[in-house]
């Protein structure tokens, strides 16, 4: 048998973190080496994730997540935990359904193929998302609701689940889908996410950037910080699955928040920085998505539940203020 | 433009079934030609379909569904509907899981490739699954329910309904995805379907012949005729798609049985020649299945009621035991 953790406590196995270059691939990497009970980690994606200090041997690859010659070296026999991040995001897979397809579908059954090779059943750890929820703004989902997406990469994200669950079901792997927030405030630069600008509208200001506001300030929103996020995907890979029976999917404790409540984290001269620029395409697609669930089950399955702006204000400021700013030269 | 039929009427147009072999493709080809309508007519299977009576041209072709050279030749530019019947049924996707993978998830996959190369998009109608819910004896599923499939088959058909409706979103094609119960009396042989029994325990004593029962006499069963499911596939060739938005799943009306009630239609001659044999592997698959759903949606799209068990029975006497008797030698 490979090594399998114990809940809550790392066992010293190798783990791999496909989409590792990411930054929450990043932060969940940088948390692992301060933990240090890991015996190696793998950093996959598509350009080989920087290197990095850890009290571990750390590999950094490069690679494609469906193609399955660079999944075989990126999970090794004995790999207790695969932590799948790798994705092409919702507005990049709405405008390109082939590479959506290929990364977000195609991806997610090599790394089941993969994993089914393996000695023993490794957990998986899968993010999933809000946006893979129909609803929009009025809804407030309960646990047992349906996914009814909008969007290419919520339907890819919805069909990996189901043949995640399977798969688990069938003792090839043991899976966990957290269906992630929007995560804010993410560091570094506007990206091809259709809520790319629920960061940015706090990001830029923060920089002394404007930034423009696609949507009405009465929009709600389901976030979580990076820092949730990271504590999430952790949890997920130590703790005990059993109680989760057939149901792999799980919708972690985040909060709703409206674009007025965000914007009053700034100052007045940080909020004149946002303009208002109505975007009907990004609009579209994150209007669609639900703006707050009920998130019962993943609190009693020990998720943290996320504190509110305050918190999430602060965490950025204190991890990613500053190298955001050295990143990008201001 | 391809020929789109209007709704309720069919247009001169070419229709491809694929699964055309198999006993609904057979008997919705039938009515196909008896409407005297289409211009022309493709059945692809596995094995070549046989060659059938038709006012209009028949192409009975073999091949596998996951091909694409298949699949291309199967169905060519102008084709105005696909009826997508081809699968590898339930005890035999969860005996094999990658046939299963391959016929259920990539074979569908390899039609909406095809479909959207076509000049114009074709409507898709697809056969889902009650197997793709959960819930078991004591449900009874609205409408919303979501799909939580307890077996590989379900899982398939689950997430090729996500990809279809994200794929008639996106414009690729036009698809109504029918989740039908169990459909009985099938006619002919026992077959791999965990779901087999349910017509077995009915049309063995009917040719004279034992049969085992391998679920307790108050199990509930989901259940249709053949006569209901080829005028629900039928229906769904030509209904308005307008009112289904997103939603392409369907739970049409069908009804809930007890093996008792079904049972009760025998005489007690013909139900002495049931042995009760319990299976708990069987019993394991469909007692995952939900025993009833409400329907209500599928009703207002003008998909038709199915009778009591009196019709079920009446439909396969009149259609389906002479020939059944004449396959079968007996």
């Amino acid at each position: 048998m490979a090594a399998r953790p114990a809940a809550g406590k790392l066992a010293p196995m190798h783990v791999t973190i496909l989409g590792g270059g990411g930054f929450l691939g990043r932060k969940l990497a940088a948390r692992l080496a301060a933990e240090a009970r890991l015996s190696s980690l793998t950093l996959f994606d598509v350009a080989a994730p920087p290197a990095m200090e850890a009290p571990f041997p750390v590999r950094c690859l490069a690679g494609d997540v469906s193609d399955p010659a660079a999944l075989a070296a990126a999970i090794p026999d004995g790999t207790g935990v695969v932590v799948h991040l790798a994705a092409v995001v919702s507005a990049a897979a709405e405008a390109d359904y082939d590479l959506g397809q290929r990364v977000n579908l195609h991806g997610t059954l090599a790394v089941i193929e993969r994993c089914r090779a393996l000695p023993a059943p490794p957990r998986v750890v899968f993010t999933s998302s809000v946006a893979s929820f129909g609803g929009g703004q009025d809804a407030l989902l309960p646990d047992d609701s349906r996914q009814l997406p909008g969007n290419s990469y919520g339907a890819q994200k919805a069909a990996a689940e189901l043949l995640l669950q399977d798969a688990t079901r069938r003792g090839m792997l043991d899976a966990v889908s957290i269906r992630l927030p929007t995560v804010i405030i993410r560091p570094g630069r506007p990206n091809k996410a259709a809520s790319s600008f629920v960061s940015a509208i706090l990001r830029e200001p923060l920089l002394g950037l404007e930034t423009p506001l696609p949507v009405p300030e009465e929009f709600r929103v389901w976030v979580c910080s990076p820092r949730l996020a990271v504590e999430w995907l952790r949890h997920a890979m130590t703790m005990d699955t059993a109680p989760l029976g057939l149901d792999r999917g799980v919708n972690p404790p985040g909060i709703s928040v409206s674009v007025a409540e965000m914007l009053a984290a700034l100052s007045p001269a940080q909020r004149a920085l946002v303009r208002h620029e109505p975007d009907a395409a990004v609009g579209a697609i994150v209007g669609g998505w639900p703006a707050a669930f009920t998130a019962e089950r993943a609190r009693h399955l020990g998720f943290a539940p996320q504190g509110g702006m305050d918190a999430i204000l602060a965490g950025f400021l204190e991890d990613d203020l500053d190298a955001t700013r050295a990143e990008r030269a201001l």
